[in-house]
């Protein structure tokens, strides 16, 4: 079964990609609709795929929900770190004095049959001071919970154990076999 | 020339219906692409109205944005309304040290003969402990610069006679001149 994941970044396909090493790519940057909700987000983003590509379609959404917060900043993240980045993520939880911090991938299938399929990875952890020179994004303030590293200073293949992308991923190559 | 204003808000309406007398409302709720800045967002909207509706159609989008968040809240404010709301709010804008918000009003027009125009309402203030029982949404954290009232101790004529939304909708009453 040939499964097409619809990403603009290859920092998630290269991650994707270590969990189901078939899986193909298609570079394309999609809509996103706004909302703390994924599964709306991602349902919107497979109307815009549908438009142009066919077949078996994958696409995730990626969220950081900060317990301070109540929802935020979810899958809003992106806009955060393209404004305040990671050390005004770090003073808002410093401020609310909270760094309790859920990470989620929400991966989506949408299949040639039409019909709808979602895989959700979770992980607790601590939003902290960046540390570390790996990964990408939020990597650097987002410590697992049980781990004394951040995201960004374990090794690809240490993060890719553990991370809520790959427990998307895996629960996604389960359900494929 | 019939004017009509899509918006799921009956709030928004009312303000703009004073200014605007003739005004007609379409109650519809268009989806919002993500972003920080409001054009792209605005012209998606029209996209979504014109499937739907004709004519000369108005649609606005408020964004309120912090100095000290570089681009945040922005139009993504009814998110942080929805989770942290105006205490929240507060609370960041003095764990930043920094109270200096701007609310903006963006009206779009997309006109029957296809061109689109934007008209701007802009005015600068301060984020300040919640006061005052008019109005709707934040209100009660917003003190316009040079007052001493936020804009829900305001009455609503006085609300009515400064606020982003005025004075984009104004640039668009003289515009239809």
């Amino acid at each position: 079964m040939k499964i097409t994941f619809v990403t603009g970044s290859q920092n998630k396909y290269d991650e994707a990609k270590q969990i189901i090493s078939d899986l193909e790519r298609q570079d394309l940057d999609l809509v996103e609709v706004q909302g703390i909700d994924p599964k709306p987000i991602i349902a919107h983003k497979f109307e815009e795929a549908k438009k142009v590509l066919q077949g078996n379609l994958v696409v995730e959404d990626i969220s950081l929900y900060f317990e301070s917060l109540g929802g935020l900043p979810g899958p809003l993240i992106k806009w955060f770190m393209k404004t305040i980045g990671n050390d005004g993520l770090v003073k808002i939880t410093e401020s609310f004095d909270n760094p309790k911090a859920t990470a989620k991938c929400i991966v989506g299938l949408s299949k040639e049959d039409g019909t709808l399929e979602y895989f959700e990875g979770s992980i607790d952890g601590y939003i902290v001071k960046p540390r570390g020179e790996n990964g990408f994004g939020w990597d650097p303030i987002f410590q697992p919970a049980g781990w004394d590293k951040t995201f960004a200073e374990m090794t690809q293949e240490e993060k890719n154990e553990i991370s809520m992308r790959r427990i998307a991923f895996q629960k996604l190559k389960d359900y494929l076999k």
